[in-house]
């Protein structure tokens, strides 16, 4: 078996099929976001941000930076083990005391990150409830996908929030058995919500807990940024609410809440969160701080809101198609690998504008897209740079514009 | 099905077999590493902490703790996104051509953690390469089991460190099939260490990857911090070498290194490298910083040594049962996990020192142990207190001694 060749074709079929994957070496700059120096072979360069999940702007925010020193004075790099064997920082304490406060819940776990807090938590409760089927959205997230994957449960797929297909598959598995519903409340690539109300009625009436995913929503939605759940009044409904600590609230890690029992048994059960080095302090207190600020302040969410409006709005009268939604994720679609890349490269070597090209496995094929995320930082200069590009690119390559509404 | 009464019986049993954990609330003192402030429910106190994987303090280095500040001051709290979407700061790109140099080898990709990295890895090899068998030594840690599960690849369990029972279970296995031999340098929880060359050599005969965790190696052994691999000339031989960022490097994170090939590969397929936020550029900088200050400092690892051998002659002159090995980890056996909290919390509670009991699941039930890490900061004092605390428990409870060698 020759491993380096077998490597060498695997990687080859990705060229081939457009989908190769060159990561864009950034240097951010604390206090000028969106702004960045992009380090290319051809030297450096300032370039605009426009797919940052650092939605508000919070990782350069006074108040995260400063708890990070802080920590960092206090109690050094790392946490220096897991959380049972020395790992377990008094900041790891106050975050979870934070994030059971912000979504209302009794307790709160933290994990390395928000994928491995989908990976473990779903991949405990699915294999540890006696019986366990899990329903599953389709449009799902990878962390999720794999958790219930490795649970090794019975798993059903229902419709992209379709709660009538939820319904019907619920409906024929036996009554007394284990059932968990997982779906997300901000799918992150189409920026679609899910009716939770309507799918924790389905599961209520069979008796089914109800696990949802508010990555792409925490710290942006709801009064103290507890998300859709939050902001539909609907957070006690949801079993466990698991979100990250680095989208929004802008630096690393994830979490999931919920009853004092359910997250001791994820804790003393989930190999996922049991065998790893925890957080460094300073991550915790930074992202602590980001949770505390958020719940305080409406501006950077009320700013949001308008800015992401104000972009969708001068793409639709430059008639390009991006994807209609409720939500602040604004896909411009593509629909084919090469092409996307393409585009992306000339906003970045033409333009000094990065947006990275979203191909599959990401999203799936045929919907390659340009994934735009306006946060409140970018102005209406940038607004207009980034649309006057476009625009120049879309008459150039001829792509179809769509007639504004 | 009644959930909550499912999860407080799994809990009522952990109870029941005394191995419910209880986390101790630390408050690591930077630059007064080994003492720390213990939060408990009756206030606030200062213990010696006797059991952390900080092995060497580097965790309140200047070095360390002066690339975080500089790093949060230029590019802010976290990352920002995934490696692919905006999330590739140059931090992560220089940390990866740090951790190539470390092991000889041509690329490096980092993780969420060195949990991830194993399971990542391992699931990615093991899923794609055609055919796959793994071969998994007995003791390996929970994240290269689980790596491999994940990959659904055959699995075949060599007994510990044995090289001829290797050699006996691949010479059952077709020649041409894919074959990957996992484990690791020195294991965690008994401190041996692995016949790497004659793993080799058997690996080498059969046509099989070699996949070595250097978890509890690295920064600690060999010229330069490579691992046990460096300090045995055995790293070229090596298709694999992963590490954590976590432990003696003292900050967070994990990595493979590998061929350029092997480590793209890795790269564009594993669903637990690409969909997840990468590490904050501060974290990426300080582990990066700490590598670069071991490389080029052996003071901190020969004083490392020089306390573990002092720590040992001393508990062995006491007559307190410690497990044999050729590395740093101290195991005090107890072999049973009720008398492993009580001899743990009498350490606390009477004699302020800090060591975690470890039980099931992390090691075999019945070899419940205290396990001890001498570091370079452990002054003569603090391992007399540690050895007259432990021979004032073990006589009040009347356990056995054993004759100094
Ligand atoms: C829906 C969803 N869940 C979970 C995650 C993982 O969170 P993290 O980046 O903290 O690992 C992501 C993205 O990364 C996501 O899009
Ligand atoms: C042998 C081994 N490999 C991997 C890991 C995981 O590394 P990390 O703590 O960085 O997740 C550990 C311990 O945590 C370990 O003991």
């Amino acid at each position: 078996m020759d491993y380096e060749a077998f490597f060498d074709s695997e990687i080859a079929g990705l060229h081939r099929e457009g989908r190769y994957r060159v990561f864009t070496d950034l240097e951010r700059q604390a206090g000028r976001y969106p702004y960045a120096t992009h380090h290319s072979p051809a030297g450096e360069r300032e370039v605009t941000v426009w797919c940052s999940n650092d939605y508000l702007g919070m990782g350069q925010h006074p108040a995260v930076v400063g708890a990070m020193h802080e920590a960092i004075e206090r109690c050094g790099a790392g946490a220096g083990g897991t959380r049972n064997i020395s790992g377990t920082n008094h900041y790891h304490v106050l975050l979870e005391q934070e994030l059971a406060d912000l979504h209302g819940k009794e307790a709160a776990l933290i994990f390395s990150s928000g994928y491995v807090s989908n990976w473990a938590a779903l991949g405990t409760l699915g294999s540890k409830l006696p019986g366990c089927v899990i329903f599953s959205d389709e449009g799902n997230h990878a962390s999720m996908i794999e958790g219930i994957r490795s649970s090794r449960a019975e798993r059903q797929i229902f419709r992209h929030n379709d709660p009538e297909d939820l319904n019907r598959k619920l409906s024929l598995i036996e009554p007394g058995r284990a059932k968990l519903v997982a779906f997300e409340s901000v799918y992150s690539m189409d920026g679609d919500i899910a009716p939770i109300d309507e799918i924790c009625d389905v599961a209520e009436a069979h008796g089914a807990l109800t696990y949802l995913d508010e990555v792409h929503a925490v710290g942006l939605y709801g009064a103290r940024g507890g998300g859709i759940s939050e902001r539909m009044g609907l957070a006690h409904r949801l079993d466990v609410i698991e979100g990250t600590l680095g989208k929004a609230f802008a630096v690393h890690g994830g979490y999931i809440t919920g009853s004092n029992r359910l997250c001791d048994f994820v804790r003393s059960f989930a190999s996922g969160f049991i065998f790893t080095t925890s957080l460094p302090p300073a991550v915790a207190a930074g992202a602590a701080a980001s949770i505390r600020h958020l719940k305080g302040s409406g501006v950077e969410r009320a700013r949001h809101q308008e800015r992401v409006a104000k972009v969708r709005q001068a793409l639709d009268a430059a008639g390009i198609p991006v994807l209609a939604n409720r939500s602040h994720i604004v896909p411009v679609m593509v629909g084919d690998p090469v092409l996307c890349k393409a585009i992306s490269d000339s906003l970045l070597d033409e333009f000094g504008i990065y947006v990275q090209p979203i191909n599959y496995p990401t999203v799936p094929r045929g919907t390659e897209r340009l994934r735009i995320t306006p946060s409140p930082l970018h102005s209406n200069a940038d607004i207009d740079h980034l649309v006057d590009a476009l625009s120049t690119i879309w008459s150039r390559i001829g792509l179809s514009r769509q007639a504004a509404e």
